[in-house]
């Protein structure tokens, strides 16, 4: 056998985004060679990994969480010159993040996410003796983890997918965003540590890095990957969920999508409270420089007085609002192109913030288009990633549950109104019977943005805001993603997996 | 507008397996705009019926079961000249359909299977106030469903996945089989009769028939429809997989494409009751002429003398085993074809049954190949719908993990070993930890066939036994897969979903 030549690897660097200047050190691309070792690996600890008892796998995501804390200042500094987001936003991400790998561990520790099932047969049932069936959620095995731009912390590397994975038993090969790869490399580096404290098989965890597609291609199309989890743009999610179903063993893609997270603002609400509304508004599209995938894109606003307050609220604080860098240059090209297509699509500019002196600085906007208008630019409602929203000013709330069958999926779809418009029977009524079909979350007089963490949420959506709108990424919920059903039949106690034994 | 010319609709007939003779009445093939009004109807239907107290869901259900019984003597009698099936068999298939209409009536009621869930809000919460978060399963819309041509009542218009996703709160378009369209009709006669009799909406329930692809594929393509279910072959579940996948909104396709059913007999077993196995193992592979699933189509058996023992019986019961009509002209063809595969990729043929008359009989065969020949002659592992079955002659059982290592998903798999073969640490063990992420029941010293309704079981598994390991299309849990979830965020108490409030 001959020795394969040895390749310089190919090396790139993060970027400020608040300067465009290289930042931190000399990141190589994963080979293939590496990354079919990281998948490898992951697929023998599968194994292991699953039938360790739950408090094993929750003791390592709690140590993961601890020194995740532990090196806090440290990451928060790489992330800050990675993302150019605020210290204190990092800060507060870094604790949804150990929050999350503390939530799973709480969650296999209760067990009840197993949905261990016994069905107890009976050899004297007629026509046919009755068998003894039992069964439980297990992981799927390995999962492929992208890391997001705009979640550099809870929604990466060590973020809620790794989470939820790690908790179901499932090993994670996490693939680093390009545009923070020291964020990616701490974060890894807190995991690994944790899975080496806690004994975990080695394996469990690998991070993988690219300032391209191939490393993510190759690793959504190694056999030994059995579920995908993404958080991205539409383009992105698309293209990993044809490479999934193109493999000769399709697999399951959970990728996020985003979506423009319609508003719905009736004239009850802008008589009653139009300053509080724009304001509430304001601060959801322009929150991290509009960098969510729940900013609210599209606001409908009734042609009246409280709408025209509302309106000039808007205006003026939009205009009031400062520049800020965006995550990366990629990001903030997308941004600009998306608020010409705005223009062009014949939205109106009501109000711009003020321009910056970065070269990747956001800019505030607020359009305005007439409710008649739309229908003939439906490009107007695609998602514009970035401190900017469209108001559509209607005539009568009546026109509203009409616009709203129309919609693609979303991960929200919100309502604000008054009392007497939330009755049953009510104009909001009538929209939700829409919206409950179009969203993964309906919200009543509050902001999409800000996903609450915790038993209940669903962060999801039918297409397009997700690849796969019966699940959810964020919560409890979440671990079911990377989980399916296994029966055992008749088995002697002593083989059974512990959560169906009898004792 | 001209009129569209008014085209005589393309008609056809079922064919009784036993003669190759024409059965019942001429079916129209539901033309385009018959099938488009259906599937609008149903969109129509759907949040009506979704919006319906589980009570209500649960009545139509019963009442359909109670149908379904009160024509007992025509649908048994129609469908045993349309798929030659024994009457007593079918009696209990309409049983076990009128079963799991009623088991997923006595679900809905429940309520347990909508996952509610109430998250408080908490207004004082620093830093940020919590919001009071809710959320369920709820229907995901119209659901197409493909009759199979094995299971006449239990998998097909009247069926489970009906069952299932009407009690999800999904109205249904049933494509019948081509093979049974009397069937098909008499049981959505029923269905119709129930929708009817208990107020349902409109379009809650309708039937297509075709004789070709064409009806099928326009409805998995239809706008309006958001799942499918089926049951049958592979190359039929991955063509409406690549279909749903392809439409400007994607779908979920849950196909159920069958598999091998691996038996891993050991050494114990074979000494201790060589004759039980065999007998066993015969009655599971020629059960309805082997036209199951879950029939076992490869049995790994040790080359010892237990082993010669269990094969010498084999033979014996196979070349006393009568042929019987097969479902249809195409089921037998393939059979045939299933057979001189296995031949030409070097399985001996150790017995057959008896030839028949019909034109479309089914013979038994029984077949071995050595396990080292295996590898070579991967095709051997390809299901043969059908009463076929194949020995794999091992030397040690030490092989035997490595080799399940190497299989393909299965819906099932089998291991039939004596207590001391049983224990943790055992050779069951061993292949168990490897069959667990191959199948999705597992099976110990029972056979496959005879798939048990309840709240346990799996009928499912990964990749290629379906195109979606991550469910079951048998027993409760079958309602998972036509939902999603749905948050509800800071909603006025009247505007919740009933299982969501306070009350």
């Amino acid at each position: 056998m001959t020795q394969a030549p040895v390749q310089t690897p190919r090396l790139f660097r993060a970027t400020d985004p608040r300067t465009g200047a290289f930042v931190g050190p000399e990141f190589a691309v994963t080979t293939p060679e590496e990354l079919d070792a990281a998948v490898a690996a992951a697929a023998r600890a599968f194994p292991r990994f699953a039938a360790f008892p739950p408090e094993a796998r929750a003791r390592f995501l709690r140590r993961a969480a601890e020194e995740l804390r532990a090196d806090e200042e440290e990451v928060v500094a790489v992330a800050a010159a990675e993302t150019a987001l605020p210290e204190a936003r990092l800060r507060s991400e870094l604790a949804r993040t150990t929050g999350q790998l503390e939530m799973f561990a709480a969650l296999v520790e209760g067990r009840e996410w197993l949905d261990a099932r016994v069905d107890k047969g009976d050899p004297e049932r007629k026509p046919a003796p009755k068998p003894d069936v039992r069964s439980l959620r297990r992981g799927l095995g390995p999962v492929a983890v992208f890391g997001a731009s705009n979640f550099p912390l809870a929604f990466s590397v060590a973020g809620g997918d790794t989470a939820s994975a790690l908790a179901a038993g499932c090993p994670v090969v996490a693939k680093a965003h390009p545009s923070h790869p020291g964020t990616s490399a701490a974060a890894a580096a807190a995991v690994l540590r944790a899975a080496a404290a806690t004994g975990m098989p080695e394996g469990v965890f690998a991070v993988v890095y690219d300032d391209g597609i191939e490393v993510g291609e190759a690793l959504v199309r190694h056999p030994g990957v059995k579920a995908v989890g993404f958080t991205g743009s539409r383009g992105g999610g698309e293209a990993l969920v044809r490479l999934a179903a193109a493999r000769p063993e399709p697999i399951p893609v959970y990728a996020e999508m985003g979506s423009v997270n319609p508003v719905f603002v009736l004239p009850g609400a802008t008589a009653a409270r139009p300053k509080d509304v724009a304001e509430g508004l304001h601060a959801s599209f322009t929150l991290g420089v509009g960098q969510f995938c729940t900013n609210p894109g599209v606001v409908f606003v009734p042609q009246d007085r409280g709408g025209d307050e509302l309106t000039e609220r808007l205006v003026k604080l939009t205009n009031g609002t400062p520049a800020g860098a965006m995550l990366n240059a990629r990001v903030c090209q997308a941004y600009k192109r998306g608020l010409e297509e705005l223009e062009r699509a014949g939205a109106r500019r009501l109000a711009g913030g003020a321009t910056g002196e970065g070269p990747n600085d956001g800019v505030a906007a607020l359009w305005e288009v007439a409710l008649e208008d739309l229908a003939a630019a439906r490009e107007l409602l695609g998602e514009v990633f970035g401190p900017s929203t469209l108001l559509v000013r209607y005539g009568e709330p009546d026109e509203l549950p009409a616009v709203a069958a129309a919609l693609e999926g979303q991960l929200t779809a919100t309502v604000h109104g008054e009392p007497f418009e939330l009755e049953p029977g009510g104009i909001a009524d009538a929209l939700f019977q829409v919206l409950v079909d179009r969203a993964g979350r309906l919200i009543v007089n509050q902001f999409p943005t800000g996903v609450e963490v915790g038993p209940a949420m669903v962060h999801g959506g039918p297409y397009p805001a997700t690849s796969d709108g019966r699940s959810t990424s964020v919560g409890t919920r979440a671990i079911e993603r990377f989980t399916r059903y296994v029966a055992f039949q008749n088995f002697p106690e002593a083989l059974l997996p512990p959560a169906l034994r009898e004792g």
